[in-house]
């Protein structure tokens, strides 16, 4: 067995994974597909912004030095080819509306409000009471003052948010190359379990629960999603669903059950046998048993190179979710191009005290929030246990968005201590209280 | 014009805002369509769960004061019916693996680490030797210990994510009552504007980039989307557009653009023919021109009662933007059934001195990130802003994860200053260090 019978450290087995991936090879998607993915090119202006000078406000255009006065407004120039060929000289003022042109010839916008409609003859210019003093330049954005011509605006490995999605619409890029994310195919494993349809139970059977969970994971990281259903126990079952699954095109493979002592767990021997164990034991509570192998995909031609990164997942539905945060994330996020592709961490305090575990590193689920005073040296994240730890109970991960680093001293660790807090899902899960069990109105 | 003219701030803007804003009626949906979305009912478990006394283990289940020894395997109970008539009787053991269930009679698990295989008689029983003295109940699940008959394990109002996507399939539950997320038409108007597919642009021409990123923003808030492309500073084209709109069952309806001091800003005035307008102006920086109608919409039987919430968001893409995260969000959420649908609020400590408007409550845009130190009491946020902050700038919005508040004071607040982030995007833009400008590794 060599090298991959020993057990490895959390650290350990992220550092190999991190190694064994690789982001995928990018291709251009139009905007509305980049949303959310990393950008494999870099994006410079073709033009400036504003590509021409632009009123900061609806009002008139003015020579800032002719003052206060009342002044004939020889154009409307609010967009387009409006006032092409008109020029503000000395003792006249032109119409002007935000974003819109400054016509040549003036050098300073009055906004509306410091202005006055005078009485005008009928079929005459209007005519306006400049009331201010305005310095040359004033509310008028020069050529290329938000962007100029050539300037690169994104950046290879940059996150496309909404506002990065504007930022190409601006440019006139609306296709782009991105990293794909990659797609992930789920399998159960377990003669124990049965589709969550099943109403009634018989005896010795419970309902899959980790397929769904780890399919919607893997969605909430943006994946493409295969559903392999459920897998007896059976050593041909699974190695026929495997090779089925490895030429279907998927770039991760996560399976769940059957990496354990027991006599009939096959996942780890058929992940061997198909490729390179690189793990199949981590020292962490919960979760310890849990294989990563490499399968190489070059059955074909023109898939030569490709390879698949398979997980073993533990079948206890909190490990299993535990191990698809902190290793399959991770990997996921170095497959779609991230450059930095850890879980954030953060110090929180402890709400009420934890217990560590005395021979493995804990990895205890928590509801992590923004305790705010107006005081901001007393603000700070807190900490809340979801509750008895055991790796069967998911209703330990209901809610949870963080998980806390405990080493392995054996200690209780007091309320009010700062510990590590990895946070796992969204922000919003931990200012808003509505995750917290106690704040939740009960109808 | 009475009360909707003056000028209200952030705070009654809201208030306003989430007064007219009622969660959508519920909808039962698939779990796949669950996800994200906030449950609309209570969740109960029809069983127990494990529903049966399970292994924690893989190894032997046995008579735990029968002690060490050499023992009989009288049976292998792994899932399902395996065993179901068989009793361990003291003297004899039963094969058992993590998550199955335990044979009658016996009451505690040995793990297969800490016994022996012994050579048997060929066709005789396999006989096994226990080396550790087991305490009974030890390695074994009791009937209910995870979730006991009965358990409300969700309630109405909790968010759905992975862990409790993974819950509704433990007990069963296939579909769920959900409240929908709102359906949001996007439209941009002005006459400069043109679509981001023009390669060149005419003299006072700009590309429509708020469409994309409001449309880009909204799909990220979990929300299906209608593009209604341009509308030109035509009154009659936008109404038009405004009645399609409103007959076509969406929820929210954002424009941008002509909502100004205009002759053509004809976006408020049109909200305010058609519904109650509620305010035009809030008192803030960026983003003070934006209007907030409720539109009734009882044209047919069906619908009766039915409104839709219209937002005359600013033209200028960062003022835009800033009025989405800040005024949109909250109302997104407050339909999806969110108990606090407000955006959550953090400390950050400045990194460079940033200077606050004199009038207005300012929303500066700023990348905020955890500084992790080893030391607790030091680590938190620090806040870099994103560089110059005029509205027309969307570079300013790049990579801004947190819109800091600063009162209208006018002063400079020097670096080191701790202020308040309204947080903006996910949490994960503001650990890894992938969003600031500084640290991205240029190829
Ligand atoms: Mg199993
Ligand atoms: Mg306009």
């Amino acid at each position: 067995m060599g090298e991959a019978s020993k057990m490895v450290s959390v650290e350990e087995a992220l550092e190999i994974l991190l190694k064994a991936a690789q982001r995928l090879p990018p291709v251009t998607v139009p905007l509305h597909v980049a949303l959310g993915k990393i950008l494999a090119q870099d994006v410079a202006a073709p033009d400036p912004l504003p590509p021409y000078p632009a009123s900061i406000k609806d009002g008139y255009a003015v020579v800032a030095s002719d003052g206060p006065g009342e002044y004939p407004v020889i154009t409307e120039s609010r967009a387009g080819d409006d006032a092409i060929d008109v020029t503000v000289t000395p003792g006249t003022i032109a119409y002007v509306t935000t974003g819109g042109p400054i016509p040549n010839g003036a050098d300073a916008v009055v906004q509306v409000e410091d202005t006055l409609l005078v009485e005008s003859a009928v079929g005459g210019p209007k005519r306006v009471r400049v009331l201010k003093q305005v310095a040359k330049g004033l509310d008028i954005r020069p050529v290329g003052s938000d962007i100029a011509k050539g300037d690169v605006v994104l950046k290879s490995g940059d996150h496309l948010g909404a506002a990065e999605i504007g930022l190409l619409a601006t440019v006139g890029i609306t296709a782009v190359k991105v990293y794909p994310t990659p797609k992930i195919a789920v399998l159960s494993t377990g003669d124990e379990l049965v589709e969550p349809t099943n109403e009634s139970l018989n005896r010795g059977q419970i309902r899959d629960s980790n397929r769904a969970m780890i399919l919607a994971a893997a969605v909430q990281q943006n994946c493409e999603v295969v559903d392999l259903g459920i897998a007896h126990d059976n050593e041909e079952e699974i190695e026929t669903i495997f090779d089925r699954a490895f030429s279907s095109g998927i770039d991760i493979l996560i399976t769940s059950g059957g990496v354990s002592m027991g006599d009939r767990d096959f996942v780890k021997p058929l992940l061997e046998k198909r490729g390179k164990l690189h793990f199949h034991k981590v020292c962490m509570k919960p979760g310890k048993p849990i294989t990563f192998a490499e399968i190489p995909c070059g059955s074909t031609e023109s898939k030569a190179g490709k390879k698949i990164l398979a997980f073993g997942l533990p079948g206890n539905p909190v490990s299993c979710l535990v191990c698809f945060h902190l290793f399959v994330v991770p990997t996921i996020r170095r497959l779609s191009g991230w450059i930095h592709p850890h879980l954030p961490r953060v110090h929180a305090r402890l709400k009420h005290s934890v217990k560590a575990d005395r021979v493995r590193p804990e990895f205890h689920r928590a509801t992590v929030r923004w305790e705010f005073t107006k005081d901001a040296e007393i603000s700070g994240f807190v900490a809340e246990s979801t509750g008895h730890q055991i790796s069967s109970r998911l209703l330990s991960m209901k809610s949870a968005n963080a998980l806390l680093e405990l080493p392995p001293t054996g200690n209780s660790i007091p309320a009010g201590t700062s510990v590590v807090a990895i946070i796992i899902s969204d922000i919003i899960g931990f200012s808003g209280t509505h995750n917290l069990p106690s704040s939740v109105t009960v109808p």
